[in-house]
């Protein structure tokens, strides 16, 4: 039995987790934290566990924290994680950090999109990326796993095969994604307003959202190709659920049987991708930790199309994934 | 031509009320306040009337008001209302109050539930409640005029006119009522976030909601018999439009049919009330100034049922109605 | 292991029973039938089962589904379903009837509010009504349970315990019920069109639903009192959820916590059923099988708001609850 | 005054154009035509206009129609729409076709994508592609009028000055739309059920939407250029409004604001082009007939997204301001 805190454990990553962690025979959920001082019952936070989790929100020390759990799942913002991560790791304990903390190899990077200094650069280019389809092996037995974002989730397993296998090239990738609102947080904003973005649609954050360097990073190391790619999020009047919309130039010319083979060849034993030759739709993944993934070539370019449910394969599942690598429990555990 | 002024012109109802300006042929828009000193300029504020309008919102005295507008829609807390639109009409303004202040007649019952002191009680009996199917003849070159609340306008118009033909006691009256989500406003709240209220489904403020002082009062004084309705709001998943189910006790046995001629009796030459045989959708009626109304006989209770669009024929397109009747221009200006 | 079919799996219940029968430890499913003829692959019909689940829909015939199965989900219409009932269990399976077939005692409301004769009318009286919170004795081991309505669910849970306690008068009961579009089922339809119902709100078959009859008959038999409920559903713009609000005329006076009470003594040991004290949405039961319940005291009637996930504790997760007790498993099996 | 009829009126782009024209005070509405006999009044087919219009929707033959107005507005299918325009002009009637039968020049373009020979090929080259902002010289009283579709409306707004003006490239253009349902049409179809394409995101018709030739052909023929756009439309869960992301190589290195310069240049004089320099949302011209455009050039590509409401300047509101073209009414009328 693993006894497992939630750092952070007021938002929507944490209201996810907890219904996975619920039914996951190995685990026993020991603490929830919050900054504030409200010790409010879980159940006040997130109603859909009134009954089954009798737990209060406590503003507990980290080593509070370590003393109770063997395995931390981190949901705090980027920067806090940090300072958190590392005494936790001192403390013994094993950490899946949701934060973008550990994502990024390079500090510099790191600078330069979240602005502030990182607090413990050396753990950056050790940190495993929590991907399993490209990481398994790392992943397996890891202390720390940074937990990918959602968008280069759906955005790394669609282009990932096709990069290394010189299917498409590395330069002039667009990457058009369209993302329910969850994806944005549980903090009320004035764009998030219900009567502002229902019915509505729009760009944000316009070549300037933090999950570009990660594309970048994950796709260039992992296919060992140099790629820059254009990256526009788009806020979808929905919940949740991602749909990316890929557009590549082939280095030669490939047909679609020939992309989706690519593909097919990739994720022939993954659990959680599907390569499908119907369109997906954010439907036939939302609450489950899928990713379905196709491709066509159109017009001389190959697009790739990809779905995940945010909070799930994007956030909270892979989370729970990670955990069974960790730990060597079977990989769908609490999954399905 | 009337020089027009918008009180506290950031909301939804300033936004409203702005296209349906815009389109009058006797307004100028002399003025937008705000209480910030951003001097935004409309535009930035509602993007929709961009290149339409040329003005900024502006932090002004009710002075400088008084000197630009000769008729000021005030979009003003409650409380804050009352002591502007005194301020107004000493300086020579006429004044549409979208604000609570002046619906309620009684200064304890304003206090009870608003629980604030009236800045302006002398005035409250004698200010004519801007139901144009209730009170035209008093809104006729009124200086003052208060606009109704979205839920009394949906419940009064189905319920009026069956108490004051004796077809439905006024005991037990209930009030079910479903409102889009524009309605609570444009501040962002926890539970007015998109992923909050978006595919859900709530009652608030049950028993506790400010509109049910309005709603017995206007009943009470227009059919002359007392009321105490029981008043429950749901919030619905989309922008706009109220659906109000009323349910009452017949007085003597009645027909659908009977039901039907009352209501048909009341609305024959309304421009803005139709009297529908079929079940009224709030679609029928969002983006106009309508209300549709019907009733049937069921298991022996009178049910009505009524749709609006809360910021029209709810707000703003009310105040150009009552507008309109003060200032003797064709009822429909601006509002087909 | 109990092997399970399904009749009729191409609608919105099949598609919510497969994932909780998936997860289900002494459950295989082994037949999935449709009246077409196409044999289309499970996945493409629910392609949320994807890679889980490897069968084909099969116009099979009740020999061969009795032959493949123990127990059968029935999710075919009205009327056709008793027919293959009644082969079922001459054949030997046992049946959790979706349909409205068993619901009712009475042949003779059946065909008055179906406009069809039942083909088993003498199986109708002894038919469990399938409400394990009323009636958990007589689910266990039965044969043939009939799946109640979502409507009836929210309504009834709310409402029998304080007939039975007599807190509430038998009449005049409103009941106002508002439901998501996933329970208007899966055919196409011009008000189900998304820019029809989209954005949309109405009341539909008033006084003519037929959940009426079945709401009256379990709580007058229950309750052994006589009801006559006005019931009035409204389509909601959303997937998923009921909120049921229903008001009553108390017997004697009687406070909010008195009726909270009643309430909370009849569901102390409820799997299933949550008293909370704040206002349920029903975004905290939707995915889930607990059914919220609250109630109040308003200008003297008595209030009660129940919410639902109709898919769910409206339809397959009670049909899942009701096998767990037909066969003797934990209650709560696959269902959390 | 202008006798105007509607072909094929029971659709949305019909019913969007009644508010236009009833606002109109050139027109007269005279004739609505449907090929159904149910001779059904225009308020049950369109109950937001109940008690404004009071008109049948007749099945009349063209002569018919002819005989009663000077202009008719053409929304039939494809196909069928030909056969009519060319009947009415023979008749003396002037034409505002929505259908894509005259928007290509074509006929082989249009034989391959529509699948069916155009019935009056020798009017296809000349006849004048209703973009206003492109070809306002033509419309001006030209007696019959292409009408564009929503998706090319937005995408040519956005890329033909661009191309025109050469800064950017012509090969490798990447058009990604997104669009509410109602583009889809008022027909009910299994992907457009409320509870399917509700809470769901997903591309269609990847490689092979017909308006693909249509945004080639006018950007070609405007910019003197050869063009072979990717376009990928997506479905989005709201009613109205398109958003169209496009991404294109830059012929030069070229800044954001000098992209921005260019379309400035253009569209400096235009009533419904608005340059915005942030980004726009389909909620800031939902409901009016604005295009909304703006531009940035990100790692070494240049994107633009335009919003356009897909039924107003999309269709209905484009319509009206040809028809004010054709007839040298003020460009604007019954569009403000």
């Amino acid at each position: 039995m693993i006894r497992v805190a939630i750092l952070g454990a007021t938002g929507y990553t944490a209201r996810e987790l907890l219904p996975l962690l619920l039914r996951h025979p190995e685990v026993e959920i020991c603490a929830l934290t919050t900054r504030q001082d409200t010790q409010s019952h879980v159940a006040d936070v997130h109603p859909t566990v009134r009954g089954r989790l009798d737990l209060k929100l406590e503003n507990l020390s980290l080593a509070e924290v370590a003393q109770r759990a063997d395995c931390v799942f981190g949901c705090l913002p980027h920067g806090a994680s940090a300072a958190a991560v590392k005494a936790l790791l001192d403390a013994g304990c094993r950490v899946v950090d949701f934060s973008a903390d550990y994502r990024l190899n390079d500090p510099q990077v790191y600078a330069k999109w979240y602005q502030v200094e990182h607090p413990d650069p050396e753990r950056m280019p050790e940190t495993v990326y929590g991907l399993p389809e490209l990481y398994r092996e790392s992943i397996r037995g890891a202390h720390l796993v940074a937990n990918p974002g959602c968008y280069p989730t759906s955005a790394i397993l669609a282009l990932a095969p096709l990069l290394k296998a010189g299917t498409i090239s590395p330069r002039g990738i667009v990457v058009d994604s369209k993302s329910g609102v969850s994806g944005a947080g549980r903090t009320p904003k004035p764009n998030l307003h219900f009567p502002e973005c229902n019915e509505n649609l729009s760009a944000y954050a316009v070549g300037q959202h933090r999950h570009t360097p990660e594309i970048d990073q994950v796709l260039s190391t992992w296919a060992s190709v140099e790629t820059q790619v254009v990256f526009t999020p788009h806020l979808i009047p929905m919940d949740r659920g991602i749909l990316t919309t890929a557009y590549a130039d082939p280095q030669a010319h490939v047909s679609t049987e020939q992309v989706l083979d690519v593909l097919r060849d990739q994720y022939r034993d993954e659990p959680f991708v599907r390569v499908v030759e119907d369109l997906p739709s954010t439907k036939h993944v939302v609450g489950t930790n899928f990713c379905d993934v196709t491709a066509r070539v159109v017009q001389g370019k190959v697009l790739t199309i990809s779905v995940i449910d945010n909070l799930l394969k994007g956030a909270s599942g892979a989370a729970v994934q990670n955990f069974n690598l960790m730990y060597d429990f079977a990989e769908t555990t609490a999954l399905q």
